[in-house]
């Protein structure tokens, strides 16, 4: 298994059933992971992630030690590259109804890290307000689920390539996350970012800042935030596995944030708290 | 393109692209649709419901008349049997952002009836309520997604082959719809069914019943509906373009219903008001 593509079940081909239900119903999970140095960087919280997932979801019937093997020996000769796997419930008959111990299906895929503008920590990036709000749906809220519309109809509000990200707010107009990242404001020494107990994903780049502030005794609150509390921010950022950490400059409509101290000094922080694999955060 | 399996894009094949966006995200649409004596019924229907959310997903390269032709062929042949349509946006680069234009994926299954019990309409069926809740999603609502991950959800909920199908509600606590089909209640002469603005699937046969209802007089009202308004009903039905109407007798928690003159009335009703093609929908 190496070279970039796509292995089914360890199979390499680029071709799954119809009847799998991730065709038919998005009855699954995902994970995108950075590959570097021939290592799937934090895979344990992905892994993590994904299993949270598939037991919330009853997709009982993986088998997560073949599944790890086969990462491990794909990203071996990568030294870099994204690394998407896809975890469905299976094939399965007609109907919402799963067979109880169907067996899950696994989807590797590898290819290239998108390019990305340099410098990204000097001049920031400029985001959006998107229009499509996120549905609270508790029983879906915080994992990786394949049913990603919403942020589909989201990220088809902007063509624009100056716009990096969007952000979207729920139903009762709170900010939730970026259409492919999570939000953290800086307030004086502390960090704010949103609750997802109704809705968003909870990201793994999210719980690295998270885990990271937390050991270096920043404070760090979760809870529901306002477009006022944007507003009023003294830094703000997004975050994901593939970006690491952009500072956010300019959000359309709301106002223009200064890099400041602690969007700078985070990466280093966090490798300073043993996840120093992604020390070059703002190299992509 | 005789004989039941799947056809993707004109061709006889059981399997799609991982990099198919159905795959991906679940960004798609689809239709459930009976095939009896040769003839997808109430085509004209679904393939408008089918246009209408690709419509709203921004889904624009479809080449509608060779899917309407290929979906001629293959039911040419058939007497009785169940077509699924998917239209999926097709496959694209990694990320939520869609080409324009991107070559939109077409899916036709073919498989047998499913089998139900006989004599549905004399003794009635037995629905649940589910714990899962309906999320409001305007942008989402009323289109047949690919993303049903909520239904999957609710109908883990039962294992109980006595219980054929579970009413959801929404976050509000209002009924919207069972997992796989709509939901009508009769008050008098007439009939409520719920509003699905915020949610829900509008189903085809829901289509059928409420043109039937407006040709032949009968009062009909489109409007949020409490557990009240179900526990208060005289007749309480379910219904979709496979089994038809069946008439619900039992609400576990909520009460005993009568088959009246109503629910029995209404095939050859609606047969009357030109949906002859429907006049067996007890049989299956």
């Amino acid at each position: 298994m190496t070279g970039a593509g796509v292995w089914v079940n360890g199979v390499a081909q680029a071709h799954i059933a119809v009847a799998d239900r991730a065709v038919q119903y998005g009855d699954g999970l995902f994970e995108t992971i950075r590959v570097q140095q021939g290592r799937a960087v934090h895979l344990p919280r992905h892994l993590a992630r994904l299993r949270a997932g598939c037991r919330r979801l009853g997709i009982l019937a993986v088998p997560w030690d073949t599944l790890q093997r086969e990462i491990a020996d794909l990203v071996a000769q990568h030294d870099a590259a994204v690394l998407k796997v896809i975890v469905s419930r299976g094939s399965g008959a007609r109907g919402y109804r799963a067979e109880p111990g169907q067996p899950a299906t696994r989807i590797l895929s590898l290819s290239s890290l998108p390019q990305r503008p340099a410098g990204v920590i000097d001049t920031g990036v400029r985001v959006m307000i998107c229009n499509t709000r996120l549905a609270h749906q508790p029983a879906l809220a915080g994992i990786k689920h394949l049913n990603r519309l919403e942020q589909i109809v989201a990220r088809a509000e902007w063509d624009d390539p100056g716009i990096s990200e969007g952000l979207m707010l729920d139903c009762d107009g709170r900010v939730v996350e970026g259409t492919m990242s999570n939000v953290f404001l800086v307030r004086g020494k502390g960090l704010l970012t949103p609750d997802l107990s109704q809705c968003g994903v909870a990201g793994v780049m999210r719980s690295v800042i998270l885990d990271c502030a937390a050991q270096q005794g920043m404070p760090c609150e979760i809870r529901a935030l306002t477009l006022d509390d944007v507003r009023t921010a003294d830094e703000v950022f997004v975050c994901n596995s593939l970006i690491g950490i952009w500072p956010v400059t300019l959000i359309d409509g709301i106002g223009k944030f200064d890099i400041g101290e602690t969007v700078r000094a985070l990466p280093g922080l966090c490798a300073l708290a043993g996840n120093s694999e992604q020390s070059n955060w703002y190299s992509s």
